[in-house]
């Protein structure tokens, strides 16, 4: 095969970037793979996107239709994004005999198994490196080069917005909706931010590296979720005086046989490597049982980055064509893991509250806490807020989810309690 | 093919790693590669190391005829370190169609060229994942991941003894022999510890990436290497004056056509990823044209994190098997590129002096500079260490090795210098 013919599906941001990478290193693809990558369609219905590539008269098209039918095209690009057309088109595809790579996480966390099902019928390639922590290599990294290893617990930051909104309350001291509008600002964060800042978007790619590193299929649906625009500006002063930062951790562990799969926002170590990935930048950190603490660290997001994971996953394709191997690496979702019940999460707690100033009341709140075994790491009576009131900060021992949420319900119905103001997970320690 | 037969020639400490991670996974194997992978025999001459390892009887012996001419055995693992016998046995295996997983930078940096040559013509696979930065995958992501890409860049702290080593000075005021006289304290450094502070280990890897980044051979002779023992606790607290850790880096980039391929102590500024990489691990930073900044963070040596890497590549052989397409990943240097000349490479630098202290001395100097095309980014007077005496830091913009190292030949034979102390580069800036 002097040439692969693939067809993009989508000519976005992502999709142009695709193109632009395919042409700008085109003179390096017979070297790479042995053979040429052309572009022979590309699926875009906008004549405003189609003007804004250098692709031949003719590649463009919104005829479906003109690319699952022509048996030249052996790799289908999506980058659609959103479940449908995608799913319909990818399965279409995969039964011709088609390869395909995605970067579309809604996707694969919601419907990966179907889809694996398909390329496994057709013996076809199914990548989809870009989905997760857009350039970052981490599908690979699980699936091949830590195959060796069980694979103990993975922490992830993998939105690139929230972590610019957390970087910039952390070091420029802003509230979370100052920084949610420089975000905007800069193009970080799109005009509706929930699934950004709800924690949505991590939880589909946490989901998808809990199904691979635990080798049993995990969906958005099994992920906890929790976003970030309950922290504050003191939640974050309060953590750098205690020797953390804030983060939103995508989780997934194993323990006993059974899977954590979380989202949600946690005190970590300064000296912890996730502690110093800032601004929009993601990383994934993994820890396996032979090669201990890793961590990959690179751009989550963006129209190069996320083109240079999915161009990788092209040229492994075109070699598997050309080597005649396609399907080599499929589905590694072996295994059927329970999913842990949140209630049984262990973790240790920051918790702030603030409370009426009085002899008695941190004798009155640690006996709850005691009766509900939790024990306390440190307590730090706060600044008060007004002359009758105290903060209190509290860091917990390991304790489990639903020890602790009981306890809380009993603290806020006290009468020396005036509000809860947050409960936060400290990672990493 | 139910059972993939190896063998490891070597039981030293990484070889009974390779032995625990094969034996302690087992029952995962035929799930990631389709089949057993079974030791089917061990080279080893000494009874102690034998008798290490939880082995069946009959697998250990001495003769590497049993081996060699054993048609069953399919993958050599050799893990015996050094060039010779390593570079015969492994020459010898893949003329026989067997396939070769080594850890053995020293070889791979050296007769990397041969080997390749060897296993293309018998279509066998060379994998060599170990020997760069340990468990760390980042042979694996230069040649598949990241493959889209025109790496611009890379620099990696690849050495994790002379990384303990700055980490200490750096973080407990340490002098070098002290932090160096710890490190064997702790057997991070070997007993002769000129490979690891000398640089050359470093320089073994980073030619070997070289050669991946840059599709050409490069060789341990063509890496300008210095290592860090003319580093002083008062370099490394100047340099956190000024915003910058000292690290022992591998540097490789390429500009014009030319690549660049040194190991040298570099300033770097604290908010570089790489400056927050300490104690004994490694971290590879990888600048692509469509990826952008990327980080690769982990253990860079010890029994199991080599033993992640090895079996790894295992594993991937073990799949190219099963599907009939070893050789599917061979030799990516398809290039020739020229190594530049070490006097054309331009950097910026740190400079530190003893100089008289009288009027005039720092214009004099500056105009030395001046005359070579050195223009100074900042000059600070520290503390003078006799009366009549003045420290001089200072900070170049970028300028040609070529043109500082002939200014400096001014400055020192100047009445006004008593001495120059040291001048280190600063990269990642």
């Amino acid at each position: 095969m002097d040439k692969v013919y693939v067809a993009v599906l989508g000519l976005g941001t992502i999709g142009k970037g695709v193109v632009k990478v395919l042409q700008n290193n085109a003179d390096q693809w017979v070297k790479k793979c042995g053979a040429e990558i052309e572009i022979k369609k590309a699926l875009e219905r906008s004549q405003e996107m189609v003007r804004q590539v250098a692709l031949p008269e003719g590649v463009a098209t919104d005829d479906w239709k003109q690319i699952i039918d022509d048996p030249d095209i052996k790799i289908i690009i999506e980058v659609l994004g959103g479940i449908e057309p995608a799913r319909t088109f990818i399965i279409e595809a995969l039964k011709r005999g088609k390869s395909v790579v995605t970067a579309n996480k809604d996707l694969m966390a919601e419907h990966g198994e179907e889809l694996f099902a398909a390329a496994e019928e057709s013996e076809t390639d199914l990548y989809f490196e870009a989905s997760v922590a857009g350039g970052i290599p981490i599908i690979a990294v699980l699936k091949q080069s830590l195959a060796a290893n069980n694979i103990k617990k993975i922490m992830g930051i993998v939105n690139g917005t929230t972590n610019y909104i957390l970087t910039r309350m952390s070091r420029a001291g802003l509230s979370f909706e100052a920084a949610l509008a420089e975000a905007k600002t800069l193009g970080y964060a799109e005009a509706n931010p929930t699934n950004d800042v709800e924690g949505y978007d991590a939880a589909r790619k946490i989901a998808i590296l809990a199904s691979i590193a635990f080798h049993t299929r995990v969906k958005f649906q099994d992920v906890h979720v929790e976003g970030i625009t309950k922290i504050t500006a003191e939640d974050i002063a309060h953590a750098a005086e205690l020797g953390y930062v804030i983060k939103l951790l995508g989780i997934t562990r194993e323990d006993n046989e059974q899977i954590e799969v979380r989202v949600h926002p946690a005190l970590v170590p300064v000296e912890h490597p996730l502690a110093n990935v800032n601004d929009a930048f993601n990383a994934v950190y993994v820890h396996g049982d032979a090669v201990g603490e890793t961590m990959f660290y690179g751009r989550g997001a963006g129209q190069l980055p996320t083109a240079s994971a999915v161009v990788g996953d092209i040229i492994e394709i075109a070699k598997n064509l050309q080597r005649n191997c396609s399907g080599r690496l499929l589905c590694t979702c072996y295994d059927n893991k329970k999913i842990k019940d949140f209630g049984d999460v262990v973790s240790k707690y920051y918790l702030r509250m603030n409370v009426i100033d009085k002899p008695g009341v941190l004798a009155s709140i640690a006996s709850v806490f005691g009766n509900h075994g939790v024990s306390l790491a440190s307590v730090i009576q706060k600044d008060a807020d007004r002359k009758e009131n105290a903060e209190l900060v509290v860091i917990t021992h390991k304790v489990k989810e639903s020890d602790i949420q009981d306890a809380l319900k009993v603290i806020r119905e006290m009468s020396i309690t005036i509000r809860i103001d947050n409960l936060i997970r400290v990672e990493g320690s």
